[in-house]
C-alpha cells in the first residue's frame, strides 16, 4: 500500500493561504494597472498575453480578494472555453519533455497553431528550478509569438495546483489557443490529476532503461493514449526501435479503455526533429476516433463534473482534518489501530461521533 | 474518464439499513440460543464453525444492536488476529475460479492448512446465484473439515460490503484459519477494495482469449503478485505456455510495487491438479521475500490507517450526499456545469457553503 496516496486523500488537502501571489517575473516591468473583471475578460478574449498573464496570475493566488475575482473571470470566459485540444505529457526527468514539447510547438505554430504549455508540479519551488521554471529550457519556444508557456503554480496541494492549472486551461482557451499542452513529472498523483483534465495522455519514455521502467509509477503506461520512445537518433535508434516493438506487445495485452482507442508506440527525435509530425497525427487520429464514438465529449462532461465532486470532497475533507481537535483525536485513535487495540472501523467510528457531537465526549 | 469511479467515491457511499441480517441457510435448523459476547468470542478462539458463522452474521447485520455487538467481538478477537495469509483472487466469470479455489483449497487442507474462502460482490443477490452464493460450486471444499466457506455479503454499497468482508477476516484468524482467500470478479472497483485488504494478489487469467482481455478492467494487471493461466490442460497447453510468456514479457516492462516482488506468471489446470503446488510455492515465496524487506507487516499497518481514514471519508460523504436539500443543489448546479454556465470549482463552492451555513442562502 502506497503511504502517499493513504494520506493524500486525507491529511494532505490542506492549503497555505499565507503565501503571496505568484508574479510572472516578465510582468515585473510593465505598470500594473488595476483592471476591472470586464478589462480582464476583453483582454484574455481579444488574446492581449499579458492580461492573460495577470488573469493566471489571479487564479494562482490564495488571496480571497483575488480568488473572486478569479472566479468573476473565469466565468464570463466559459462560454468561449472548450476549443481546443488538451494534451497531458508526462516521463520522468531526463527523458526529454521540454526538448519535445519545444520541437511539437514549434512544429504547430509553424502551421497556424496557437499553443499554450502549462504544467502541474506540486513540489516545485520557483527558486530550485522547478519544472517550467526556467524558461530557457525552451528557448526557441519562449519567444515563438504562437505560444505561451506558463511555470507550475508554486507549491500547494496537490489539490490546489491542479484546480489552478485547469482553471489556467480555460482562459488560454478563451484567449484563442487551440492546442494546451499540460506537462508534469511521472511520479505518480500528478499524472492522475493531469489525465483528468486533458483529452489525451502522452507518456515519454527512454529506451533501453531496462526493467525497471525509469522510475515510472504503476498504472502511468495504462492511462498513455500514446507511448513515444525519445531520443530516436544516432545510435540509439536500434534501441528505439527495439523497446517500441516491446512496448506494442506489452500494450495489446492490456484492455482498452472506455474511449476505445487502442494505444500506440511511436519514436521520435527532437534532436533531428523526426517523428513530431508523426505524433501530431495521431493525436488528430485520436480525437477523430473520439469525436466519432462520441467518447471526447462526454469524457470532457465527466471530467467537469469529477472536478465538481472532487471540489467538493477536498473540502469536507479540509474542514474535517484541519480541525485541530481532530487531528489530536486521529493520532491517539491511530496507535490505538496500529497496536490491534482497536479496529480500524471503531476508531473511524469514535472520531465521526466525536466530530459531529463533540459535546458528548 | 470512468463514469463509475466518478460516483463510487461520491453518491454511492449509502447503505440500506433496512435489510434484514443474513441468514446461513445451514444453521436454518440449529436452535439459536442466544450467546453472549463472551460466549461468541469463546466460541471463535476455539474454532467452532457455529459461533464463527453466527458472529458473521452479526458483522453483516445492518441493524444497529447487531453492529454494535459485532464490534465488540472484533475487538477481543483482534489480539487473536493476523497470523494468516491473506489471498485476493480475481479473474473474469469463466476462468475457472471456483475450481481453482477448490483445488488449492484441498491441496492446502492436506497439508494442515485450515482455510477460510470469503468472498466481495458489491453487486450479488442471494437469490440470483451470486459469487460462491452457491457453494455447489465448490462441492468437495464445502464438505471439507478444514475449510470454510462464507458467500459475499449481501448486497449494498462497495464500501459496506468491504468493511464486512474485512472484519470477516479477522473474525477467521482469531478462529485458527491461516489462509484466507478473498475472491471477486474482476470488473473494477471491488479489486481495488479487495487489494487493500489482502497480503497477495492472484490474478487467474484465460490463455488465447485475444487482446481484449477478457473484460478485466485497467489497471488490475498491475496489481497482480502472480497472474496463474488457468486450463492449462488436453489441447489447451501450448495455449497457456504461449500465453504465459507473452504476459512475462509484457509484465517485465511494468514497474515494481513498494513490495519490491516481481510479478510472476505461471500455469494451472484444475482439472488436472498441475501447477496448485508451484503457485503455493509462489505464495510462500513472496510472504518470505516481503518479510525479509519489512513490507509484510508495514503493508498490512498502512492498509489499516487506510481503511480507518477510508471509513472517515466514506462517513463525511455519506453525511454530505444523503443530505436532501444538498442533493437538490447538486443536480441543479451539475446541470449548470455541463451547459457551461458555471465553472465546476465555483459550483462546488457554492455547495459547500450552503452546506455549512444552510441559513444564508
Amino acid at each position: 500500500m502506497d503511504k502517499d496516496k493513504l494520506y493524500i486523500s486525507a491529511l494532505s488537502v490542506s492549503e497555505g493561504v499565507n503565501q503571496p501571489p505568484s508574479v510572472n517575473p516578465n510582468l515585473r516591468k510593465v505598470k500594473r494597472a488595476k483592471l476591472s473583471i470586464k478589462d480582464y475578460v476583453k483582454g484574455i478574449l481579444e488574446g492581449d498575453r499579458v492580461i492573460l498573464s495577470r488573469a493566471i496570475t489571479l487564479v494562482e493566488s490564495n488571496l480571497p480578494e483575488h480568488t473572486i475575482q478569479a472566479q468573476h473571470i473565469i466565468e464570463k470566459c466559459l462560454p468561449h472555453t472548450g476549443k481546443s485540444i488538451r494534451i497531458g505529457i508526462t516521463g520522468v526527468p531526463g527523458v526529454g519533455k521540454s526538448s519535445f514539447i519545444e520541437a511539437i510547438g514549434n512544429y504547430l505554430t509553424s502551421h497556424g497553431h496557437n499553443i499554450s504549455v502549462l504544467a502541474i508540479d506540486p513540489s516545485s519551488e520557483r527558486s530550485k528550478g522547478s519544472i517550467l521554471g526556467d524558461k530557457t529550457r525552451m528557448e526557441t519556444l519562449a519567444i515563438n509569438p504562437g505560444a505561451f508557456i506558463r511555470p507550475s503554480p508554486s507549491a500547494g496541494s496537490l489539490g490546489g495546483v491542479a484546480r489552478k492549472t485547469r482553471e489556467s486551461i480555460l482562459l488560454c482557451e478563451a484567449a484563442g489557443f487551440d492546442v494546451i499542452f499540460v506537462e508534469t513529472v511521472g511520479v505518480g498523483q500528478s499524472e492522475l490529476a493531469v489525465h483528468s483534465m486533458v483529452d489525451f495522455f502522452l507518456l515519454l519514455m527512454l529506451a533501453g532503461a531496462g526493467d525497471e521502467l525509469q522510475g515510472i509509477k504503476r498504472g502511468i503506461m495504462e492511462m498513455a493514449d500514446v507511448i513515444a520512445i525519445t531520443k530516436a537518433d544516432g545510435t540509439n535508434i536500434d534501441n528505439t526501435t527495439r523497446a517500441s516493438a516491446e512496448f506494442r506487445s506489452a500494450l495489446h495485452l492490456f484492455p482498452l479503455g472506455e474511449s476505445k482507442w487502442v494505444p500506440q508506440v511511436l519514436t521520435c527525435s527532437a534532436r533531428n526533429n523526426t517523428g513530431i509530425q508523426e505524433i501530431w497525427n495521431k493525436i488528430n487520429e485520436y480525437r477523430d476516433h473520439t469525436n466519432s464514438n462520441g467518447y471526447f465529449f462526454e469524457n470532457r462532461k465527466q471530467q467537469a463534473l469529477y472536478w465538481m465532486i472532487e471540489t467538493i470532497n477536498e473540502q469536507l475533507k479540509a474542514n474535517f482534518y484541519n480541525n485541530e481537535q481532530i487531528k489530536t483525536k486521529i493520532t491517539e485513535l491511530e496507535n490505538k489501530v496500529l497496536h490491534d487495540k482497536l479496529s480500524p472501523f471503531v476508531a473511524a467510528q469514535k472520531i465521526i461521533e466525536f466530530y459531529y457531537k463533540p459535546g458528548k465526549q
